[in-house]
């Protein structure tokens, strides 16, 4: 934790992520509130029950857990662990929030399908369905050449800022096709009221939706400053033909795990050995360079 | 030219920057063959008509236009123009565009008070609203802390990674708002033959949609990539505390515009004199070290 706090701008860091963390949980218990106050509840019976499984599962998956993965890496206390543990936590985050995700289609489908509703007709349906299908792309991508240890280490620097650029932009889209789904559905649960008379669920659930991208612009603020970046590990640095720095990339995994004592998966990776980790609270962070 | 050519990824860069102009101007296109062909063309009479103008000028002017200002300092064949010239293309784009979009939000106002429609209870309103103001608030402090002479360099340079994050985020909001106003666009005007049903202009429009969301991001690709960036001046680097370069930042204007001949608008910024431009095309270009 001493080398947590010499990261530049420790404290800020701290109360955006605190910010980021409240404002997704408060949009998650958003679209509780939602379906169970103002909505049928919750259920798996074709009916409307089912269809509010697609909100919740949606802001609570795709939104704020996709969230959290993309900036797992920057929390500045993960730094002394191994970089292949920190792949598997931002890996396995990142397929909770897909699995969510396709659950909460399947709820969709199974709704619109006991109603004889066509599927797929709605630019919200076309976006979603688009970045569902890229963000396991994106996951599948991610396993083989980032996690699995065959990939050559120049491809992984080659391919590492689209998968950084890819990531962002598909949480952005993501996020721009959830208010297209709020917009949706509340047009449609509002026919009899009417959306344009603001009623309480009217405001509420646009509420919901500010949320979503306060959270959405937290989390790209975090993912974006170079000075929050996990430092690279001092002896695994790619070489690249002009000398640059690869874009969000210090090469390749390190084998130290968080106590710095169990060295057991060291045999994971064959480059590990030359590619021990450079213990950072003993030698000092980058940003007390 | 020459300069330009040896910019990294020169023939990539171009192929994308010919990609974002032909998808942007496909995308005005499709407006404007949405409102006259299936809707009720253009017109300022408080009616269907007035209305038709804010999709027009918003994909026109929030979505094309601000694109295109955000990538104008990537442009390489204009790194040998005066950083000063090319603020005042940047801040130009932008103060059009945003005129582009009061003026299309004051038809939709006209539209709902001429029909006794209320104002600014959808989430899209809120959400575009909010970006219309936010770009008023990023242009009027771009233009007092970036164009005009005063603000000293340590401010510019602290300020300028949150104008660039910033002016992404809001073109970002942008296009989740547009997309959020094509699918209430579609629900209403559809409601007699039905969205679901998927007529003609449902898949037209989802079209557009689409186009809108690849324009987006062929404009935050080429925006994010540290290769394709205007090379600083050489003489007119901010020195830091820590020693770095700030993000998206060589500090000020350099008065040498297009021709290298005319130096006539030296006067306009103090620190012209010591900041004169350092010859790119002459001295070789960042990519090329």
């Amino acid at each position: 934790m001493r080398g947590a706090r010499n990261m530049e701008g420790y404290g800020l860091f701290l109360a955006l992520l605190g910010s980021a963390l409240l404002v997704g949980f408060v949009s998650v218990v958003f679209s509780l509130v939602w379906v169970f106050r103002y909505r049928e509840g919750l259920g798996w019976d074709g009916g409307a029950a089912e269809f509010n499984w697609h909100p919740v599962l949606i802001v609570t998956g795709f939104v704020f857990i996709q969230g959290i993965a993309i900036i797992v890496y920057r929390l500045p206390w993960t730094w002394k662990c191994s970089k292949l543990l920190m792949k598997f936590i931002h890996a396995g985050l990142n397929t909770i929030a897909m699995i969510l995700a396709i659950v909460s289609m399947v709820a969709v489908f199974d709704f619109h399908n006991a109603r004889s509703i066509p599927n797929m007709y709605s630019l919200h349906s076309w976006v979603g369905l688009t970045a569902v299908i890229l963000y396991s792309l994106q996951l599948f991508l991610g396993f083989a050449i980032f996690l699995l240890p065959f990939a050559p280490v120049p491809l992984r620097a080659a391919l590492m800022p689209i998968h950084i650029y890819s990531g962002l932009l598909i949480f952005a889209t993501v996020i721009a096709s959830a208010l297209m789904g709020i917009t949706e559905k509340l047009i449609f649960a509002l026919s009899s009221t009417g959306y344009s008379s603001s009623p309480p669920e009217a405001i509420f659930v646009n509420c919901l939706g500010l949320l979503i991208v306060i959270f959405g612009a937290l989390i790209l603020w975090m993912a974006s400053r170079p000075q929050w970046k996990r430092p690279p590990d001092e002896n695994a640095k790619v070489q690249r033909p002009n000398g640059g720095a690869p874009e969000g990339m210090e090469a390749e995994s390190t084998m130290t795990d968080c106590s710095n004592a169990d060295k057991s998966d060291v045999g994971f990776n064959s480059e590990a050995a030359r590619k021990r980790n450079f213990k950072l609270d003993e030698a000092g962070q980058r940003s007390t360079m």
